[in-house]
């Protein structure tokens, strides 16, 4: 089933499991698949920024798409193809698809700046892969330096139909929110719009109107309960449990070493085998592995799942 | 009492209090700066980027540094004395100092990029304000766009006597601490580390050696419970406290609007007659405000102080 | 006179000069001064960054802006006033204006992106400095980083009336001149658009459309000659001197240094006692000044005005 | 024939011939490689920047690689090897020794700023690609905002015995090509530094200690010459082409259009078969087109290579 705009809930980011030696560790992709699918995810995202994308190469980065592809069965799998230049990312776009991909995901390069610069980014990228494949504009000012304003994101989504999901990574955002949302109350096509940023807003920004989520906390189950829980109208309840996830999840958010934090977690937690990155990474210290275990700790005091 | 490395506790950032039509509000710098004295701070920064100095002009910024000074007593001011320039940089700070600040506080311009780049900036803004100025080194990656190395950090320090101080708001920054207070064990001249990002992970801060916080979270009266009970040991209590406030905090902490956010609560606490900010500026939709309500509402089961 | 739309030919850019000591120069902004007014200039403007105006404080930018302004005569003058906030704007730009200023200058700061924050920032520069100021956009995309599309530079002429003139100093800029002008033919409110970018691309941009150059190159009499030409229709004449002039002009237009081979050819020329800078600076190696006075050298053979 | 640190005299940077379809154009890059062959160049690089790499996948950068390497013959080909990711960089580099190059060529990622940054940097991405392979460092702040000081350029040497040439292209960089000699002088380990920006400094760079250039200008043959000339002794007569040609040569240098410039030079010059960019891409309006025909007009008064 193509993405489209309907799309809600929580798409889980998906990190790249390697084994200790940084090969990729196909055991765990499957392993970590079937947990998204068991605990409600609506699909799932894999080759972001934080699923080590850059650090595969060209084969590597395919073999992983079809493994995640072939493990979600009908979970809608998203394939981030951002690549330096369109001939890379349409080669990955289409074999993605073929491989039986629900979408992919387009990051700007961090050299645009201006709003024709970004739509005629957009426009290119749209070209390039070609009309049959839905795919998802990724905002993500702090990481990529490019800032879209409601603008030109009503724009993009203007020139491209088969542009349908936003994946809302603003900084902050709930007015880009609320404003994109207008704009589509004021007659302009519906897109799906998902968060990330780790879910640090996650609690309002589904008030705001958001479909859902698609970040990477190490926590997903606790990301679908959440998104479950305002769906249903329970708002103080989505914020009990959202607000006792929040010290770890701001502590997993940190830029540069968030990752290995949430790696670390979720081998833990027996999702995937082992917290190894491949280079250039960030890792743990021993003081930092200390205050992650203290987290947790007063977390599974209140959500079961944080104990051991 | 001129600001040296034994500086600890909590210096909160004052915001520059504008009345209704943008004037600057003196009293409720008095207020403000009673407030502080009462809950235990152990100095406090004014002219800070959030505290809108860049929107006063030179004769303004000198009123406010004053107004601070003479109601602060005992309590030292660190005064912000960056400029595009070093005859402004110095004009503010030997006038401040004259007007009895304990210190002033240098930010590096974005401009900056390599590690000798960085330690020419802050020689030559030292030679500039001259050799009996105790000064802090602003660094505030996410704001400014210079990263500074603990390596850089180190040879500031070396070079320099007068400065005494790191307002440290890296993101991460919980290694760097540790970085700095290691290379202190291996020899160095000792600094005081007083942590910005609006308190984010002042929890594990205080614990990695950090000598405090500087920073402007509406509650300063928190991060001063806080670094007391870490102070005394009571690690649990005080992650329970920090964590109460960490959802409001967090909402606070959103660049653009954070400012908007400190204020609006400020002014509801009563510490503030009007939460108006000087243009440019981000302002509170009603549905932010709803949430800030929000917020507080469920903060004040927990702590008495956020009740009306 | 206040500045219009109408303003042609060459506004030199003047450096500040300072005497050995680093005090500001003033019989050397006469004589500079003089030196304009003798050559043919058609205006000239003071407190641009290579005019080293973020190196004075408050009191010293308006007593140069008063000295340039008072030598000027009837010469048009125009200040740049850009500033971190409009509160150190407006001070400036309102005692400019008193002072006998034609218009002011703005360049954006650096911390701009979206069409939507550029055009915002203008429009709360304008409202700054009041209606009867007429003003100059800076597009200066290498030192500002800030990136202005035709499409926004319209829209900020469009919203403001008082906006009268461009800067021009994109890289390249050729086709913005040519689309700027296509608007204008469209029917959009004509603007005087002159070049900087030291010159390097004058002998084309008048071409194009430019109504002429603002720039600091040493010979601003060669700038003066070549827009002369072109509008006399002497193309290959106008070609011929800016070419024998593109070695050192290139040399010159260096970033960071260029200031420094700036100076030193206008002190050797005598039009200003020194060549010292303020900090920071970057200096002149002894190969460097060899290098320029060769360049001299060379160039004397071709126009003698570089001749001792 | 491995790259060591002897290299001397003009690579010049090829771009990626495309035919008007945009597919790779092989017969043009057997054409051009003889062109660079018949005029004396030292060697050449491939899969640079403006070797439109980024637009190639990840099978087509290894066949253009490839090529070059087999039209070259005795030639040494240094191919660009720079990826978002190690494994890619790993792939292509070991690829394009195995199929015969002379050494590859690494630029840094954008997001890199303090100098353990970039020193870490590279020591990863020689470790990625392993011991044997000769490299080189490029260095191009104006494209990849990241800054490297003389010291970093040491250090990265010092720490890597396989680095064995830098491609300068800072900007301005007369000075760090005389404090690297410097460097050497007292005692560090020599590297081979060859020159880019298009040339625009070409003149004074040998001079200052570079050994040589290593830039795309569409008259390579030019550059050859002044090399020669300068390696004679023939100072003026160095100048006086390269004056000659400076008119062109800057106005091929603007950042962005530069690219068609230089490819329409080259195709009217009969090197390649068409000036096709794949996209993104910057065109030449018809004024562009026709300026180009004024200055190589001009220049072919003084040079004939630039008639016909």
């Amino acid at each position: 089933m193509p993405l489209d705009h309907t799309a809600r809930g929580v798409f889980p980011i998906a990190p790249t499991p390697f084994d200790s030696d940084g090969r990729i560790d196909f055991a765990s992709i499957e392993r970590l698949t079937a947990f998204y699918r068991d605990i409600g995810s609506d699909g799932m995202t894999v080759l972001g920024v934080l699923g080590e994308a850059p650090k595969l190469d060209g084969a590597e980065a395919l073999d992983v798409a079809r493994c995640f592809i072939r493990a979600a069965g009908a979970l809608p799998v998203i394939v981030g193809v951002s690549a330096p230049g369109f001939a890379a990312m349409r080669s990955l776009a289409v074999a993605s698809m073929e491989a039986g991909a629900a979408g992919v995901m387009i990051a700007p390069p961090n050299t645009l700046r201006t709003d024709d610069q970004i739509a005629a980014y957009y426009r290119g990228a749209a070209d390039a892969i070609g009309p049959g494949i839905p795919w998802v504009i990724q905002d993500y000012p702090l990481n990529f330096s490019v800032v879209m304003s409601p603008g030109v994101i009503r724009r993009i989504v203007d020139d491209n139909p088969a542009c349908v999901m936003l994946k809302h990574e603003d900084w902050p955002g709930l007015e880009k929110i609320s404003a994109l949302r207008a704009a589509e109350q004021a007659g302009g096509r519906p897109i799906s719009i998902l968060c990330g940023n780790g879910g640090l807003f996650l609690d309002f920004e589904t008030e705001r109107g958001a479909s859902g989520a698609m970040t990477g906390y190490a926590f997903p189950d606790m990301l679908v309960d959440v998104v479950s829980l305002q769906a249903e109208g329970c708002r103080d309840a989505a914020h009990d449990l959202f607000d006792a996830h929040l010290p770890l999840l701001r502590y997993e958010q940190q830029p540069g070493v968030g990752l290995a934090v949430r790696k670390y977690v979720m081998a833990r937690r027996g999702l995937i085998a082992s917290d190894t990155q491949r280079n250039p990474r960030a890792g743990l210290s021993a003081t930092a592995r200390n205050e992650i275990e203290y987290l947790l700790a007063r977390l599974s005091t209140r959500d079961m799942r944080a104990g051991c």
